[in-house]
């Protein structure tokens, strides 16, 4: 298992600074998480054993975004509850209390996490070191699980894609946006499909019956722009600055899920019904004002410390560099192939 | 609330790397501590509505200590309830699953702690960022606590310590060891009075009827070295590098309580009762080998911060790198005036 954490710290390159996008996302779900909070949450039976509501964020990083995203579920969670307790004779007067468990893998920034947590917090915080492909709870110990491009990252590359004999052989590029051979699509799918089986199966030990997970994850729109990362490594390979052999050997294990493929794994699965799925086109403001640099230092902080990783600090920022200076080409390319950016939200149920 | 968080990172003066007086005491209290488990603990009542333990340890620092403690309180509680287990017909047959929450200050090291936990753990390991003196979990929540070395932290330190009209000023001194002025002892006693019920208050809160608290703090031996650090201040002070009255502006905020001390204040609060208590002496090493540099490194990363913190790093670390340069003088010290040195141990149900 490999982690790729976000770019620590709260410096100008960080994640912390630098997470416009995934605020988007966080508020462009913001009403469907409320709603199916609202609409398909059975509080009888999940807190029958419970007074306490139990709750993760997968793949947390280091906020802020975890905590809007968090203290909008606490309330939705609270208002569902006083509807629930309005309708019920007898019902314990006792407001719930929440536990929220923040998780993300161990090379996570967690002093940053702790040290950013809201004073004014109506729950209490804990930190979950640990990849969320594997077990991190109690079994039947948890209500509510919330992910956003959590489950993008891959547990790892097939290997297929950095094979010269397989015919999913992805040479030049870096990840499958850009490349016409659907044999990588494919590849990238089937390692999506497994991860999704154990994210699932975990899941399924820890959450209790009739509890919830909420996944979202980026759909269109500037997902597309990962291909510049690698124009700008295959400069410096063109250059000669870098061996074509190391772009070759390198792919982001980043899988952009549609509703088709979402639904796939989770049938295959089994053990989650789908409450609710949907696209959500987002309004962004960085695609209104054309903001490419912004858009672009945004994806640098998830994806700069993978790429070093790999092709080692000086070319892996080197390449990261380009790529925001080549915010004038990115701007054209946007104004002519911009998807309108939309989110993937889906709210499955265990069963 | 002030935190005063041991040295950090992994450094030739953290922590982590000289924490061979905790780890003394550590080992020292861990036959008391599996005894109290085994005779003490009421299973069936902790029990009775988890199959699984909640456990914290509150100010565990960064590790490794708090490990090897954590370890053998699982091995202890796992043992108890297979004893229970073949007492009891018709008892449920899972092995109860085991959460450990890591509490320590919000400014703790807590990327140290997550990245040195045990590969082979056999529990569920979280964070809680935090002061002890306020609360951390849910209502009725915890099963067992441990806290080794940390209610000797005071939540602060005493006004009339640095009054210079109180009759309990400190004059020239840095800590009640080695004052003569029994006004000094009676304010640092107060300050832990008043702390230790606000701890009992809200551990009663958090703690489930029949759950335990076990307690662990330094009692006699090395509590005196600290002396030594004080003199290093006034040696600095006496050669004009610093003012005086900053010197008699700080107190360490360490208080050491007897075993008189405890039972008041465990009587006064009234939420839980004494199952053990005992002092016990430790075979130390470091006593034997007459090792005073290595006993001084140890206090040193306990302490350093705090001294930082007010005299500035300048001063603070010369003050504490003079107080190791005695460790000839110190180790003389310790032939003639060294007391065998001892822990309290104390083992408190929920009443």
């Amino acid at each position: 298992m490999t982690s790729f954490p976000m770019n620590a710290g709260d410096g100008v390159y960080s994640y912390s600074k630098n997470s416009q996008l995934h605020k988007e996302m966080i508020d462009g779900a913001k009403e469907m998480v409320i709603d199916a909070i609202i609409q398909k949450l059975d509080i009888k039976t999940i807190l029958s054993s419970s007074n306490t509501f139990h709750i993760t964020e997968l793949g947390c990083s280091v906020g802020p975004n975890t905590f809007s995203a968090m203290q909008y579920i606490v309330e939705a969670l609270t208002d569902k509850y006083l509807l629930y307790q309005d309708q019920v004779i007898n019902f314990t007067n006792n407001i719930p209390e929440f536990q929220i468990f923040f998780n993300d893998h161990v090379t996570n920034d967690f002093n940053i996490l702790f040290r950013s947590l809201p004073f004014d917090r109506s729950y209490y915080a804990y930190g979950v070191p640990g990849s969320f492909y594997g077990r991190l709870f109690p079994s039947r110990s948890i209500h509510f699980a919330h992910s956003s491009s959590g489950i993008n990252w891959l547990s790892k590359i097939p290997k297929e894609l950095v094979d010269e004999k397989s015919p999913a052989w992805n040479k030049g590029l870096i990840h499958y946006v850009g490349a016409s051979n659907v044999e990588v699509v494919n590849a990238y799918f089937a390692q999506f499909e497994k991860d999704m089986e154990i994210f699932f199966n975990v899941r399924a030990e820890e959450i209790v019956q009739g509890g919830m997970i909420v996944l979202i994850t980026a759909f269109s729109g500037y997902i597309r722009l990962l291909k510049f990362f690698g124009s700008s490594l295959m400069d410096l390979a063109n250059e000669g600055k870098l061996d074509e052999s190391l772009v070759d050997s390198f792919n982001l294990p980043l899988y952009y899920p549609s509703p088709q493929d979402m639904t796939k794994v989770v049938r295959k699965n089994g053990l989650f019904s789908i409450e609710r799925m949907e696209l959500i086109n987002i309004k962004s403001n960085l695609v209104d004002e054309a903001d490419a640099k912004t858009l672009m230092m945004s994806l640098r902080s998830s994806i700069e410390g993978i790429i070093i990783n790999h092709f080692g600090s000086k070319i892996g920022e080197e390449a990261c560099a380009r790529t925001i200076l080549k915010s004038e080409e990115i701007s054209e390319w946007m104004k002519v192939n911009y998807e309108k950016p939309s989110i993937l939200f889906v709210a499955l149920k265990r069963k």
